[in-house]
């Protein structure tokens, strides 16, 4: 099967890599330098055992047909919308496309697309770009995988299939599967960020851990949660599974990259307004990143 | 006249190094290494010009004996409970006690102490104390004082003698004075702490500028200000005029000092409370405060 990966940054690279063991694999890259790379070196794939050195086609995104069989699309949030108006435009719509963003901000864009299977994945996995072809895999976990629109079969097929070599889980309910994923990408990614600590931290120190709380607060009345404690409980064992785990978004400050702050907290706060909902907690803890954001482009 | 200063940290070396012009000064340190050390070297004053030195009288808090004419009061809210305890147990209460604490937390324990002319002073000048006996005098501002309880025909003496050497002004309502302060100190610090950024950085950051609106939005209503404008004025005018400087709680979370913020949020929080009104951003300012400073303690 050929499939077609948009976008080679950290999550696009491993699963190029992984993916190229059953599949042939097409990674879609911003520049015409990174493709090169990529061409001349391979994905250099590095675990905490070893390195494996995947062999993949690289083209830049501007030459991209459409044409493979499953689209991968792991850009970031804040890039996704030039790239819906690429696929918009494309005379042969891909049939099966999987959505890798965090947050679900994205969904809305999701509409747009007509006539295919749209899936979305909420990755686990801690990885690294180290150059323009090489990854590192920090932490194994998993990738959970829905269906957005259209039919389950094909995506129970694939996470069959991918299991054996890349782990990755069917999940019934996009809804409730994505909705975990921002809970915790929004509870702690922006403190973390903010307070530029591990994530272990948050619930080691008893001050962040009341933060904590109170934010949870807020984003359960936002999504309307049925059973916060479930949500709750796993916010803290992900707190504990990746304490010495920098996060993405402290990662990005640091690196003065942008943020997926808008996908995240973002989504969030639009949501409230629409409910009527304030959400004065959140709303400063998003200025904070956003002028951390804004201080770091100068 | 006799002035005794109790406590040698900055605005303590600061007082004493001016008003020993005039006066005939003892400084009470908290060790007798600190007296000693100002013994044989006097109090050196570093200006932005020259470089003076004091000869004042020092000694031991322990030796206190309550017997000068003007008492001032300048260690930290955080300090002062076990110096009103003393001043309790002494059995000539001093007949003119200055406070020179930041925020307003401080005002319920003076109303322990009787039979005395109170006063409370707000400190506008930036002062860093470099060894045990010197003090750098950065910002020349002004300190503002007035009554809070007793006469104020002294108060008024005293601020005319000393403004010839060291600015002082007299104001006829303590608590406008104080909230001033408390405002300010309230907005600027702990933001300013929890981002590491110099005072300008809070109105230069469109982001920032939008916590400070919200944070003053919450304080205004606990304060119930009557005038909100000109107090938010003021904040503004104070990021500007110290636009380079770096905060006392930025240098306090620096430094793994403990800050000032329980005699400032906690005082905010703890009226709010009373009034039964929620403050959320000012709490979730607060525990991030507190966090940082229990993370620095390890």
């Amino acid at each position: 099967m050929r499939v077609g990966i948009i976008g080679a940054g950290s999550i696009g690279l491993l699963f190029a890599a992984y993916l190229s063991r059953l599949f042939d694999v097409t990674v879609y890259t911003r520049s015409q330098e990174q493709a090169n790379e990529i061409d001349l070196h391979g994905i250099s794939l590095l675990n905490r055992m070893d390195r494996t050195v995947a062999v993949v086609k690289a083209v830049p995104i501007t030459d991209w047909q459409g044409s493979d069989e499953l689209t991968i699309v792991a850009v970031k949030q804040y890039q996704l919308f030039s790239i819906i108006e690429r696929l918009k435009q494309t005379p042969t719509m891909p049939e099966n496309l999987l959505f890798l963003q965090n947050g679900m901000g994205h969904l809305k864009l999701l509409n747009d697309l007509k006539g295919t299977n749209l899936y979305v994945g909420s990755v686990e996995h801690g990885a690294l770009r180290e150059n323009l072809y090489t990854v590192r895999h920090n932490g194994a976990g998993t990738t959970n995988v829905a269906v957005y629109k259209g039919d389950s079969g094909f995506l129970q097929w694939l996470t069959g299939v991918v299991s054996k070599v890349f782990p990755m889980t069917y999940q019934e309910e996009y809804l409730a599967m994505l909705e975990k994923k921002l809970i915790a990408n929004a509870l702690i990614n922006p403190l973390t960020a903010i307070l530029q600590v591990q994530n272990g931290v948050l619930v080691d120190n008893p001050f962040y851990y009341k933060i904590l709380q109170n934010l949870f607060c807020e984003i359960s009345a936002i999504l309307n949660l049925k059973q916060p404690e479930e949500y709750w409980g796993q916010v803290i064992k992900i707190c504990q599974q990746t304490a010495d785990n920098r996060s993405s978004m402290l990662k990005d400050i640091e690196a003065n990259r942008l943020t997926e702050v808008d996908a995240i907290l973002g989504y969030l706060l639009e949501e409230a307004d629409r409910k009527g909902i304030t959400s004065p907690q959140l709303v400063t803890l998003y200025y904070l990143i956003k002028g951390k954001e804004s201080q770091g482009e100068r």
